[in-house]
């Protein structure tokens, strides 16, 4: 699947707002970000690597100029939630051991988890920092204040997201309901909140923030669901994860929730003895790949991701929306659930 | 020295807004956070034990009923400073591998470290949330702007000092400059923060914002060497921490630093000596204890503590406040530079 061109075009302007952001924090604490966000080496020193798609500010920006907003004045909100993000990754890698990200080192994994953890610090205050800055476009006060508290609302609700997923790890009985309300806060949160900033920045129409709210929650389910169909089947090379990352972790995503409450007879049983213990063996994550195979595990998620990703869409039809935007937010959604990284 | 009777007033008001703040986190999640602030056991059920101070609550608010103000209108800011204050303990209790804190387990030796990092995410938004609550008492759009703002400038310094007393760990060139700089972003930026937006609420007057800017900054420093005492000199049962802890886990705190520049010859080389190793035996603890009873290290960080006392008190002094909240601000700055725990 072909990536939108439209991923181009935002995140250089978004980087620049960091990157004024990141003027007021002293070196070395402001290395472990840049390196993070993939401007510099671990030195500092300026490089040309990946930085990630900016995804959480290019949907903030979109639902801005679609509801006939002068994308500018969203930079402050676009800005915000990616710091937002990539706190979280830097959190995360902390909290899973993980050792690589996008084929490099992880933060902690070069200055340490005690040093990662005052970056994440230094990344929160500069989000809300980066909001501060709305008033600068003539962004009246109730719709900073507005933003501001949704943020944080966020941030929030994305701390109770990441205590469930962590501890679904240890579980066997989750049902979808449950994996459905841990990811609506782990990742639709973020996703929702990027829209609904933008919209709010766009127009003063109320339904149609409503509606980019919806957009932003039903998309950010399916993303999370095509994210896990790519953590058991994602490509190494493409995804710049280890393979089947999401086994080896007993990480209850949807293919595996699907699977326990699918799974019947012996293969269930299997199931149950393979994430009963401490840590799965290379006999048990292939077993359970097979598993995952017969039931066609894969099939059925993906099915899952494309009708959040319907809903999603019916919630930008029902808009009239400047005609570009429209269509470029069309063609992202359509490619965030095929993508394959 | 007496603690001031003005430490039991206002604990229990701001802890009811952390309180109803907290009514939207999720348990278990939240009960991290109880547990920390000393409401619960680690299952969730209500205790009566040690809860701390509430230092920079206490300050934020005598600051605004000094200024003629009503402290009501300044309780969203005392919960702001005093959310940002623990999830700072938390955090560092597990950037220091620390087990034990007022004399019971860290949040993170009974959670584990990922989760507990879950309870600090959480807290973020929590401070910040706090202060979106400040328009309900009618104050201006600009002071809540200027609170979020200088709250999460403080929230980046916090972390820039943090990054700093830890990198120092490793180093033997700390001068008492390079000291005062990490202690003024690592301590006193949160206790300046705290009687800034304290005065800022209570005040329209521009000159006594900024005094109580100074008078918290020069607290601060006052606060942070006095710790650094405690941290050598203080009594375990009294402090809640183990005995000249700062000395094991090689803080370059004032005393150190002062020694390092003040020593000469034999003990000067061993004291190099002793800190270029990784970790410091028990004969190296001893002898360091030695070598600062020969310079009078305790005597002189008091002397320094006091002249940062005496700089709050002139800003104290040289305003013209509400006879009761300034006569308490007196007693509590006396008593910061005097308290044994």
């Amino acid at each position: 699947m072909k990536t939108p061109a439209v991923l181009d075009e935002y995140p250089s302007v978004v980087d620049a707002v960091i990157s004024s952001l990141l003027d007021h924090v002293q070196p070395p604490l402001c290395h472990m970000i840049t390196y993070h966000l993939g401007w510099t080496d671990r030195n500092g020193e300026p490089v040309n690597g990946s930085r990630g798609k900016r995804l959480r500010a290019t949907l903030c920006l979109l639902a801005c100029e679609a509801t006939e907003g002068d994308y500018h004045h969203a930079l402050p909100a676009a800005a915000a939630v990616e710091l937002v993000h990539n706190l979280s990754l830097i959190q995360d890698d902390i909290q899973d051991d993980d050792a690589e990200r996008r084929h490099r080192p992880t933060v902690w994994s070069i200055w340490g988890k005690p040093q990662a953890l005052n970056a994440v610090t230094a990344m929160h205050g500069l989000a809300n920092l980066a909001l501060s800055r709305l008033g600068e476009n003539g962004t009246p006060f109730s719709k900073q204040q507005y933003s501001q508290r949704l943020l944080n609302e966020t941030i929030l609700k994305m701390s109770e997201g990441q205590y469930c997923d962590m501890s679904f790890e240890k579980r066997l009985d989750i049902d979808v309901n449950s994996y459905l309300d841990m990811i609506e806060s782990k990742t639709a949160a973020l996703i929702t909140c990027s829209m609904e900033m933008g919209a709010l920045l766009g127009t003063d129409e109320g339904s149609y923030i409503e509606a980019f709210r919806e957009f932003g929650r039903n998309l950010g389910l399916a993303f999370q669901i095509r994210d896990d169909i790519l953590g058991i089947w994602g490509v190494s090379e493409q995804t710049g994860k280890p393979e089947a990352s999401d086994i080896a972790n007993k990480k209850k995503s949807y293919p595996l929730v699907y699977a326990m409450q699918t799974a019947k007879g012996k293969a269930k049983k299997e199931l149950i003895e393979i994430y009963e213990k401490e840590t799965i063996e290379e006999n048990g994550f292939n077993r359970v790949l097979n598993i995952l195979k017969s039931i066609g595990a894969q099939a059925h998620s993906q099915e899952m991701a494309e009708e959040y990703r319907d809903r999603a869409l019916v919630e930008l039809e029902g808009m009239t929306l400047s005609p570009q935007a429209s269509s470029n937010l069309r063609e992202l959604t359509y490619f965030l659930v095929g993508r394959e990284f």
